[in-house]
């Protein structure tokens, strides 16, 4: 290696980063349809339909803090970050593959619980473990899950797609896993100064839930076949509202006007955050971990989903030039910018 | 979690743990065809072929050390691994994810690097890059890489299906990427304890290269195609022969024969091990690495192999009640135990 020059790895940013790798990257065979770019690969599976590829590295001190994370929610939400990477193509995850790294502190017992956390997202998902592999780590734990999923070739739904005056949808609400992490970090926090304190959770028991045992909505693709719906664009909600609206418009070479009263937030969060001294619609736009959907629909499809009580309409696509907007109640256009996670 | 009771993990080790899963887990889907406990996964994919998934972790301090393999090399063996468990059931690879947790310590130059060979690899064996994650990490270099491939449905071959009396074969020679790694650790010692000195490896090229870039069997799998062979089983030599032939034998529920006479080993291995009063032997049965294929054959098919400059016969399946065992030089039977890699 040559190491005249050494460039850090933050210059880069995660984004900048695999940027950089697709951009070394070529498909050579016919049969990798889609790779490096989207919620997940698609690769030919035969005639009708397309086999889905998403995977995703989760490491102790980085993603979660097992002081207040059960290894049971663990593993559930290992499964569902990557099931939710299915749902984001319109696809119908099948299998999973479970991979750990686990140091010498943690006990057999400590391993079944996780496992029967895997083993309840498996259950309820209707998704089979078929393999992963074991291994020591020299400090924590870390999780790599792989999901294969099924996607119809018509169905199939990508992050470029949308076009001028689409509207904009979510599913269920967002910005609480960002508070139930604040919460938790604040009962840590106390604990840790004081650890004859119990944690008050009370009252912040939805909040709480979305953060450590999030849902994959697989529901909302089932939906959409049953009301004949195709959105034009779609991903998951992982990294916060803006990050992902910001991802669709550049795919779509589209802008965007989201607005800020249309954001559906459940009062805890909303409570929580006014707790916190902190501005929901910030939660919500940069918090990260709801893990549901946001796609775009043809205005001509608005009737079919405007009383769906897990849909909310938040803005629509428009031209590239005009920028990806949020309105604020007020009546002001701010410019969304991406936030999400830096990890380098 | 209860933590009335504590059980070390080293009280199971990596096998009891993954059949301590295994036997957790049961199939839902009619698309999963075979889960964990073979090479790789099998699921459907259309009406003649069988997708084939597998994944490997490496982790920086347990699976290798980057005081001696350098980052080019490292990035080509991760996706070797994987590729050599599609080729050992038979199949063709097509694509693979790689997920990376990458500490402050790397800059963008040294992962170029990996992914330079990583991508050389990719070229090499007509695979794709079509995913994976990135993320930090708090220690070292971590990389996941899960592999997806294709057989057609006669094709496929599992651990499990060798009779009695069918011939033991395995692929190129064995013992020298363990071989390779005794060298490098000598290296690495006489290194530490003098900084000046350089690293003695003239005449060791062959199984240094054995140990640090490592190739998959594929051409083997296009051979048995080109010979009409159809193994009756196989898996790929990763963690030493006698490993692996206990597998293949409690999978197809035979005993085993193996002839130490018959066992190939490259000059520079058995040179090499006399150097470091190792016994040859052991180095192939218990050494691991080699990523060469074992299989077994009908008696009848001898002859379109016997010739075959890359496929050396080492023994026969017998009856379950005689046991595996190993025939040594001088004409004694030893029962073979498995040693491979304990982790925990």
């Amino acid at each position: 290696m040559n190491n005249s020059s050494r460039t850090d790895l933050s210059t880069l940013g995660e984004f900048g980063l695999i940027n950089r790798i697709k951009s070394n990257t070529s498909l050579r065979n016919k049969e990798s349809i889609i790779g490096i770019g989207d919620d997940a690969a698609v690769l030919y599976k035969n005639e009708n339909e397309y086999t889905l590829l998403s995977t995703d590295l989760l490491i102790e001190g980085i993603h979660f803090d097992l002081t207040y994370c059960p290894l049971v929610h663990l593993g559930y939400k290992a499964v569902i970050v990557n099931l939710s990477d299915i749902a984001a193509m319109n696809g119908i995850p099948q299998q999973i593959t479970v991979s750990l790294a686990i140091s010498n502190r943690f006990s057999v017992e400590a391993i079944d619980e996780l496992y029967k956390g895997i083993e309840a997202a498996c259950k309820k998902y209707s998704v089979d473990l078929v393999g992963g592999d074991t291994t020591s780590s020299k400090t924590g734990l870390l999780i790599s899950v792989t999901a294969v999923g099924t996607v119809s070739k018509q169905k199939l739904t990508l992050r470029k797609g949308a076009a001028e005056n689409n509207i904009i949808c979510v599913t269920g609400d967002l910005g609480a896993a960002y508070m139930g992490l604040q919460v938790l970090e604040r009962e840590k926090q106390v604990f840790l100064a004081n650890p004859d304190m119990q944690p008050e959770l009370f009252g912040k028991e939805y909040i709480i839930q979305r953060q450590l045992k999030p849902e994959a909505r697989t529901d909302i693709i089932h939906e959409f076949l049953s009301l004949s719906l195709q959105p034009t664009s779609m991903m998951d909600i992982s990294d916060g509202l803006a990050s992902e609206i910001l991802h669709l418009c550049h795919a779509s070479d589209t802008g965007a006007i989201i607005y800020e009263e249309k954001l559906p937030i459940d009062p805890m969060t909303y409570e929580t955050a006014r707790e916190f001294q902190l501005d929901a619609t910030t939660c919500v736009m940069n918090g990260g971990e709801d893990y549901e959907l946001v796609f775009t629909l043809p205005l001509s499809d608005y009737d079919k989903i405007k009383n769906h009580p897990s849909i909310t309409v938040v803005g629509y696509m428009t031209p590239k030039h005009e920028g990806v907007k949020l309105m604020s109640r007020g009546g002001n256009l701010y410019d969304i910018k991406a936030q999400g996670w830096k990890h380098f």
